[in-house]
C-alpha cells in the first residue's frame, strides 16, 4: 500500500507554507499537532478548498475548478479511486469527545479509526504521521487533538488536522470534490465489489455557501445527488446492465425533492434517510475488460435551481 | 501589501525565457527596459495570452482555457480579487506621450500612475520594479518608456512593458481574462464597497480576433457583456437583493445591442457610453457571512452569435 | 527545428518514473529500447493517457480533461500545431514486420519513417533518440523494435516505444487528443497550406473503451467526426469562406452515420472510405491577419449518443 499519510502530509505542508495567500490560520496544539483553520475563524479560499480536496485524496488524484452547465463546479480525476476516495477521503470517523462532534476524513483514519472498511479491504498503513480533516463549525479543542493522536498511536506533533464548517467556502469545494467517493460508496451499498473500480472522473457543481450548517448540508448533498456526474472505469467481465440502474441517486425512493425537504420529512433524523439516495445524479461504468458502457441517471437542473437559490 | 510588481516580474521573466515558444519578441529600450511585443509585429500565442493574463493579476490568480457553452473561453480564479484585478489588472493608466496613446494596466501603475483608486484604498507599493501592459497597435517609442520609468521613479532597466493590440491573439485572451475585474469595477461604479470581495471565479468566451481595432473592441466587450459569468464571494452581512440586480450588464439601458452598435449610436464617443453597461452578463454574489446566494443576469448567446460572426 | 524527440523523451522519462501510479508496464528490449505497455497487459490510466498524448505532441501543447456538453472530453491547446500534430502526433508510419502490424506515431517518425510530409515541409530532425507510439493490441516483438531502431539509424537503447490498443483506457484518451491533428490533416487533404496554422484549440469527447478493436475505432472516429470541435488561428490574408465549408466532417458524403456503419458499407475496406470524412464536427478558422472568423459544421450529439451507447 502506498504511504497515503506521507502523501497527504506533503500537501499539508504546502497549505501551511502558503497560509496567507490561502487565507487559512495555522497554529499548534499543546503537544505540537499542526492545526489548520480553513473556515471557522477565517474566510478560507478557493485555493484552500482545492488543496484540502487534493490532500484528502492523499494526492492520488486531481481536483480542479471547471465551468459546465452554466455553473462553476469541481472536477475530480483519479487513477486510484479506492485508495484516494475510500481509504483517504471518506468521512468515516465519527468523533465525539467532551461535547465536540465532527465527521473526520483523511488517510489518518487508517491509523486511528476503527472502520469495517479497513478489515474488509485489509488495508495496513504503516505511516508515522496522520493527516485528517474535520467538518465542523468549531475549533477542535485540545481533548480532541489528544484523542486523535492517542487513537493513531502517534505523538501530537506527527498529527495534522485541517478543519472547516459545512457552510464555508472551503466546505463548498471539498464536499463536491467527494462526488466520486459518493458514487463508490453507493456501489458498495448495493453490493458491488468496488475493488474493480480502477479510474474515475467526476464533476459536481459548487453550491452557494449556505445560510446555516443545515442549509449548507442540504445544498451540498443536492450538488452531488442532482448535479453530480461520475464515470467509473471498472475491471469487470460481467454484465452491469442491472447494477448500473441501481447506482445513480434516482434509484432511491427519496429522489425528487431537495435534500433539505427529505431531511425535514425524516424528522431531522439523518440516519433514517434512505442511504441509496447518496449518490451522483448520473453515473457511467465503462468496463476495461469488455469495453462496454453502462449509463444511468441524469443531471437534474430543475431541482438544483430550487436548491441553490 | 504583497509585492505585486515582484510577483509580476517573475512571470515576465518566464515570458522572456520562453519567448520563441510563446512567439513574442523581446528587446531592450535604450535605457534597458524589457519590452515584449506580444502581437504588434509578431503572432503571439495562446500561451502568451495566458501568461500575460496571469502576469496582469500579479500571479494572484489562475487563468486557463476552458470549453463551455460550445465555445472556448478563459476561466479566471482569484482569492485576492482586489489586489489581482483592481491594483494590478485594471487598465487605469491612460498614457498619451508625443502622439502615442495607450491604456496601461499592470501593477506598475501603483508606482507610476495617479489614480483615485490608490488614494481610496491607500495602497502603497514599495517595489523596485514596475511591470506594465499596454493595449496598443504600435511599438511604444523610447519617449513612452522614459515617461513610464520616470513616472515610476525607476531606472529603465527596472521596468518591463508587454504590449499587444486589441485585435491580436493575445488581445483576445487577456481582455476576456478581465471578466472578474470588469465585475468588480461595476460593483465600484454602483457604490458597493469592493473590499468585501474576497474570492472570485469568472468565465468569458474568447471572441474572434477582429477585423480592426474597433471591431475587436466591440467583440471583446461583447464577450464580457453578453458572455461573461462571475461569482463573487463577499464578506458582507447585509441583504444584497437590491445590489445584485444592478450588477450585470442588463442593468444598463444600453444593454441589448452588440457593443459596436452601441458605440456607433454614441457617435463614436466611448466616454458617452453608459458606464453601467461594462459588466459581466451574469453575476452571482455569495456571502461568506450569511451564506446567501444572490444572482442576476444571464448569458446572452443570441447577441454573442451576432457579434462574433 | 526544435528537437522534438528530445522533448518527447523527457515526457517518456516522466512516464517511466511514475509507472506504478500510471499503471503502465516498463521493460527493455534485448538491445535496451524502453518499451512501455500502456494497455495491452495492463489497465493503463487516465494519467497515462494524458501524458502519452502530451508526449505525442512532443510537449508542444497541453492536453487536459474537460467536462462539456455533459461529457468528459479531452481539451488540446497548441501554439505549434504543425510540429506538435503533423511532425509528431500524426500516425503516419505503417509498420508491418513479420506478422506484426501497427500504425506508428510520434516524433521518432522523423528519423525512421519515409513520409511525403517530411519532404513537403523539408523537416530535418537531428535527434539522437526516437520516441514512438504504436496503436496495437499486441506487445511489439523484438523484430519490430529492431526494425524501428534500424530505420531510425539508432541503437536500440536510444529508442522509446509506448504502445496501447485502440480499445483501452489510454486509447480512449490519446485518440481524441488527435482532434486538432485530424483537422489539420483535413486542411491538407483539401489543399490548404497548413503552414499558415499558427495556434489551435480542440475538444473531443472521450468515448467508451469499446467492445473490440473495431468497435473502439468506430467510437473513437465518431468522437472526433461528430463530437470534435477545433479553432485554428491562421496567418492568412485570403478569404476563407469557401475553404471553411469544406473542413468539417459534414462536408463528406459519408457524413451522417456512425463510423462503424460507414465502415460496414465500405465492405470493411478502411481505405475506400471517403478521406474527407476524417475531420472534426465543427471547425473555426480565425485569421491573425484579417481578424475574421470563419466557421462551419456543428457538434452532432444525436449520432454521438447512438455511437457511444
Amino acid at each position: 500500500m502506498v504511504a497515503l499519510n506521507e502523501r497527504a502530509w506533503a500537501i499539508l505542508q504546502k497549505i501551511v507554507e502558503n497560509k496567507d495567500e490561502l487565507k487559512v490560520r495555522v497554529f499548534r496544539s499543546r503537544g505540537g499537532a499542526i492545526l489548520v483553520d480553513a473556515g471557522v475563524e477565517v474566510d478560507g479560499s478557493i485555493g484552500a478548498g482545492l488543496l484540502v480536496s487534493k490532500m484528502l485524496l492523499s494526492g492520488l488524484g486531481n481536483v480542479n475548478i471547471s465551468y459546465a452547465h452554466g455553473q462553476f463546479g469541481v472536477q475530480v480525476l483519479t487513477d486510484s479511486p479506492i485508495f484516494a476516495c475510500l481509504a483517504s477521503q471518506y468521512a468515516g470517523w465519527r468523533i465525539s469527545v467532551s461535547g465536540f462532534f465532527g465527521m473526520c476524513s483523511g488517510p489518518g483514519r487508517l491509523l486511528g479509526s476503527k472502520e469495517e472498511l479497513f478489515d474488509k479491504f485489509q488495508w495496513v498503513e504503516r505511516g508515522v504521521r496522520a493527516v485528517l480533516f474535520i467538518e465542523t463549525s468549531n475549533v477542535p479543542p485540545q481533548e480532541v487533538v489528544e484523542y486523535i493522536s492517542d487513537s493513531c498511536g502517534l505523538h501530537e506533533d506527527d498529527v495534522g488536522i485541517v478543519f472547516s464548517p459545512s457552510n464555508s467556502l472551503v466546505g463548498s469545494i471539498q464536499v463536491p470534490a467527494r462526488v466520486v467517493e459518493t458514487g463508490i460508496h453507493k456501489l458498495m451499498e448495493i453490493g458491488y465489489d468496488v475493488r474493480n473500480v480502477r479510474s474515475a472522473l467526476g464533476f459536481s457543481p459548487i453550491p452557494p455557501v449556505g445560510e446555516s450548517v443545515l442549509d449548507a448540508i442540504g445544498k451540498l448533498n443536492d450538488a452531488i445527488i442532482y448535479g453530480g456526474k461520475v464515470v467509473f472505469y471498472v475491471d469487470d467481465l460481467t454484465d452491469l446492465s442491472d447494477i448500473i440502474k441501481r447506482v445513480p441517486s434516482d434509484s432511491s425512493d427519496s429522489y425528487g425533492l431537495p435534500f433539505s425537504e427529505v431531511f425535514k420529512r425524516s424528522n431531522g433524523d439523518f440516519y433514517s434517510i434512505d442511504p441509496l439516495l447518496f449518490s451522483p445524479a448520473e453515473v457511467s461504468m465503462i468496463s476495461l475488460r469488455t469495453g462496454r458502457l453502462y449509463h444511468a441517471g441524469r443531471v437534474n437542473t430543475e431541482i438544483l435551481e430550487k436548491s441553490f437559490r
